[in-house]
């Protein structure tokens, strides 16, 4: 690292320009003062990524903030919010360089303006271990609107939002750039669908454009970030927990939008619905409907630029229950990644 | 570390207990839901505490969770804010087991009470380097009514709460305790003071009394975590970007309200005041009234609990200055603690 940068300096060049906001004082005050507009709500997320679990400390600065901004932005997309602000606490291991604050910052810039957000308070500090960025976002809601995981009751319809598996291939691609061999091996991938999914991966784009269609008919709705298997048992846990009986769910197996990423790799179907089932950093929303607004739901939300899928139905019986195309009950094993205490 | 808990055990088991607001849907959704009361609005601060610069890993799990809240809630108290909610992120290098997990929970649980706010959302991760808490603390106050930093004008008074340096020594004593030689030395001091030091250092304790008299009298407040040295100076500078003028200040050395234990301290004054000026982990407010509001603010304060001194006044001629008791310009050096990227 090359120059030293007192924390006024880094504050006043590079994080002063991303506030938009009067209430946040150019981040010379302690604290920021903001209220929703009238009969509107906020929702909140705070939601850290690091170094090495998220991202790698090698992706260029500019690619960090991106992500770092996004992965918040899609639980608020989500939630039928409209993203307003963010809070920011970064923890270096070393002082950056004022090349690599200009890129993130650059990064923020870009990320903010296509959410909608601005910066109105953070913290800068050095800590020992990996690179650290701690977003804590604030969206905006009518009053009471907020759209819950627990919300699906038995009849309704489950979608989920885009393809399933090509953020794990752009994992794949960009990990053995740097030389190494975690995600699922791209092989047989051409450059165009590599290319791709790397950049999905790198810059994952929360579903904003659903928020129309999620306000008006999600009975249930929240963002896939630890993998299909893993958060649809969240969404059935939660919606068990909040409603009036347990529910459960039947997900049609060969329904599922897998991305052609994935259905491109040189493997077995096997490897091809582990990847699609079992990563989580496509960020797409998984959400119920009932049954007579499937087609409504479908009709918004594609207008709003977002494709959804048919994926399964809300039963009364609980559990998850993943159906082959040739009416077999199957396991899906152990897929989906949990932040702690796995690893 | 004992025992492998999964993460949706960890939160039912010591987070779900620490949420008194329906909005916070038991920690089973991806965000919270909150507004303000009407009239009112939110006021934002992120303030991460890390082992190893704030707490010592090896203090017990209660008293961190007490200051790592502690910390944020005392920028609301400065600001005038009432404590509503945090959103928490914690990051461990090892998974701590239950019984530290319990530990933990039951100091956010005395210190959100004692505080008067609410768990509403929050992360656990496992990550390498040491412990960190980020609390993201939410407070309200009526809108448009946040005290400032940047409100000081000349002929305004500068006072302080409380005492200062008192959680200096209790740094001394602390580190002690564990073998390590940072902090100042508590060579000296009797076995109460010590005590009474520790116990500052350990579990600061917010100025949220000041809140009636910050309101109705201050042109400008901060909560001093830094330093006095350092946070004057921001004060200043604060003010000076927000005014219709550059302004400064005169500080009165011998007016300070060091601590009883600084006091008693086996070494000179000049080193007192180098640790009554250049500590922050005090938590005490620096404020300024109009000098006509000056004994109404002394008297609603101290109704409030939190005694209050005048140590100096805001003048038009930029730029802070020490004054001595015999009316000499002294320089104080460059003490109090900047995170980044000073370490």
């Amino acid at each position: 690292m090359l120059t030293t940068l007192g924390e006024r300096e880094v504050i006043s060049r590079f994080f002063q320009p991303l506030v938009r906001f009067p209430g946040a004082h150019d981040l010379l005050d302690d604290c920021a003062e903001l209220a929703p507009a009238p009969g509107q709500s906020f929702v909140f997320k705070t939601d850290p990524v690091r170094a090495g679990v998220h991202f790698f400390a090698d992706d260029s600065a500019c690619d960090i903030a991106w992500k770092a901004l996004a992965v918040g932005v899609s639980d608020l997309a989500a939630k039928g919010a409209r993203p307003v602000a963010y809070l920011l606490a970064l923890a270096f291991p070393q002082e950056p360089d004022a090349v690599w604050l200009q890129d993130f910052a650059s990064g923020l810039a870009e990320a903010q303006d296509a959410f909608g957000l601005t910066l109105i308070g953070g913290d800068t500090d050095r800590a020992a271990g990996p690179m650290s960025i701690s977003p804590t976002v604030i969206g905006e809601v009518p009053t009471g609107r907020m759209i819950h995981r627990g919300g699906a009751s038995p009849g309704d319809v489950l979608f989920v939002s885009g393809s399933l598996g090509e953020a794990a291939i752009g994992l794949g691609v960009r990990a053995r750039e740097l030389g190494q061999t975690i995600g699922p091996a791209p092989d047989g991938l051409g450059a165009e669908l590599s290319e791709s999914a790397r950049a999905r991966y790198l810059r994952p784009q929360p579903r904003l454009g659903m928020k129309a269609a999620l306000r008006r008919y999600a009975t249930a709705s929240m963002d896939i970030s630890d993998g299909l298997g893993l958060d649809i048992d969240r969404l059935i846990t939660a919606s068990s927990h909040f409603g009036p009986e347990p529910v459960g769910c039947e997900v049609n197996i060969a329904a599922l939008p897998v991305a052609a990423a994935v259905q491109s790799l040189a493997s077995d179907q096997g490897v091809h619905m582990q990847v699609a089932i079992g990563h989580g950093d496509d960020y797409e929303i998984l959400a119920t409907v009932k049954a007579s607004d499937a087609d409504d739901f479908t009709a918004l939300s594609e207008a709003g630029g977002v494709p959804v899928t048919r994926i399964g139905k809300i039963e009364a019986a609980p559990g998850v229950r993943w159906r082959a195309g040739d009416g077999s009950y199957v396991s899906i094993g152990d897929v989906g990644y949990q932040h702690f205490p796995c690893s």
